[in-house]
């Protein structure tokens, strides 16, 4: 099975929970405790798949959280709290005053505080750290993948592709404003963040829906001037990807506060499954242009 | 530093949060929202470390469960929700879908949800498996490492020792009942759970108590009429230690509904820091007996 067929059945063997109001498939779980909604959400950073190994570990635990605050944003919620767990060989103690220092002085950063975690020795070469972030939403704000529907306009914010040369893999700003702002007025109800490419995290969204998308190349946010290809490909934009209403797109990009750039890329359709992509008016096939896989299985 | 030094290290990094009621140190952080106590701990499963690479993936995924089930026991918890990572180099369909469908068993025996996660690819071979749990318990009734006194009695749950040989460390039960017991009557609001040997835990829970210990080797439970070595250096018991008043520990072993054994192994001293061993009535030094180090840097 490739990833998203893996994805995609894992979720089925897991039993319901009444207080669990979104479970695995979107980019964070949405749990009812005391009265409120908390967001929680897992993700990894391996040396070697996720960053070199000359990164340095400043580099890497800014990478770790805000890879996760991109999951809290892509839910219009604000981050909390974070587990830290980390596993490596050798590694100095240098390393880890510097990494955690630097956890800390992001986490600090973007308001949210470390509350726990755990170190183990791995046997082999390599660093494998994995960070838990907690947030909350209110119930009536949070965007949720499945909530596009047919006519709504498809936006991302930002710039996409050449992610690995051009340091954004890195050096990217997790859109929490951006998300936060997108929920709190009811722009959108329907966002994800775009950490895969939009050709495999597109689809990730639609699937949700039950929708259909048409996607304009010529009006992708190219960072660098760089391909069409590489913009829907490249892997770790951390941009969010969200629906608005025809009617409430004019007043979004009128009263948008941020000097992040909002591009308008296409159109939700009723032809669920289906995304067409067209350069001007001509329909372009994408032959294999797939997103990245952080896994095969 | 050894183990116990980074772990003293770290979490004086972070900044305090005003709805964190306990942050690093204790076996779960404890964090107020929406008006109820969330606990939150997360712990790791590495092959070639917590288990053999021919250990049955539905042995692991239950272990990593069933240890984080622990650490919300030592809370006198209830478990609610698990994130769920995993990060291996060319593992099979068949190996995921039986790590995942016995997670999910034992999820649904011990009443927990899978709420989400993360897979991806290592560099090398090995398996890396994460697990995040939730789960809450009421503010008056939480038990932290913290709450110990001097003249207080120390016990254990179940048996010490010979762990790896006797495959407890894939088998154990997790203490929920039995922690959950502890706290809800109000026998104990000092616990923790012993995964590193009772040389190792026990003065974690000192330090953070700024008491003592005399314990009697003597009365140690020894799995296997193992060697008190054993019982006190062994990693993984994930039994329960806790302290209660003197005067309440007749009536705990006159109403303990349990068939886990209960053993009265020590008394909580005044002396900071200082552990104290005793076989009958002679001092016995440990020499070099220090629990197992997971981690070591």
């Amino acid at each position: 099975m490739n990833e998203n067929k893996l994805l995609a059945a894992l979720p089925k063997l897991f039993h319901q929970d009444s207080d669990l109001a979104v479970g695995p498939g979107d980019d964070c779980a949405l749990i009812k405790f005391g009265g409120k909604y908390l967001l929680a959400a897992a993700d990894q950073l391996i040396q070697d798949v996720h960053y070199f190994p000359d990164t340095p570990p400043e580099a890497v635990a800014a990478k770790l959280l805000k890879r996760n605050l991109s999951d809290i944003a892509a839910m219009g919620g604000i981050p909390r709290w974070t587990i830290c767990t980390l596993a490596c060989n050798g590694c100095s103690d240098e390393f880890f005053m510097r990494f955690f220092n630097a956890l800390e002085a992001c986490a600090k950063k973007y308001q949210c505080a470390i509350a726990g975690g755990d170190l183990a020795e791995l046997p082999t070469s390599g660093t494998v750290a994995t960070l838990t972030i907690l947030g909350e939403v209110e119930l009536e704000k949070v965007c949720l993948r499945s909530n596009a529907r047919p006519g709504e306009l498809i936006f991302v914010t930002g710039q996409l592709g050449d992610t690995l040369y051009s340091q954004h893999h890195l050096e990217f700003e997790p859109r929490l404003a951006e998300g936060r702002f997108l929920s709190e007025n009811a722009f959108s109800c329907c966002m994800m963040d775009i950490s895969d490419g939009l050709a495999a995290d597109l689809p990730r969204l639609l699937e949700r829906s039950s929708c259909g998308a048409h996607i304009q190349l010529d009006k992708l946010p190219c960072r660098n001037n760089c391909s069409w290809q590489s913009a829907i490909a490249d892997g770790e934009d951390y941009e969010l990807l969200f629906t608005t209403s025809a009617d409430r797109a004019g007043k979004l990009l009128e009263v948008w506060p941020f000097d992040t750039p909002l591009s308008c890329i296409g159109q939700i359709t009723a032809d669920a499954g289906t995304v067409r992509y067209y350069q001007d008016a001509e329909e372009i096939t994408l032959n294999g242009v797939n997103g990245y896989e952080h896994f095969r299985a």
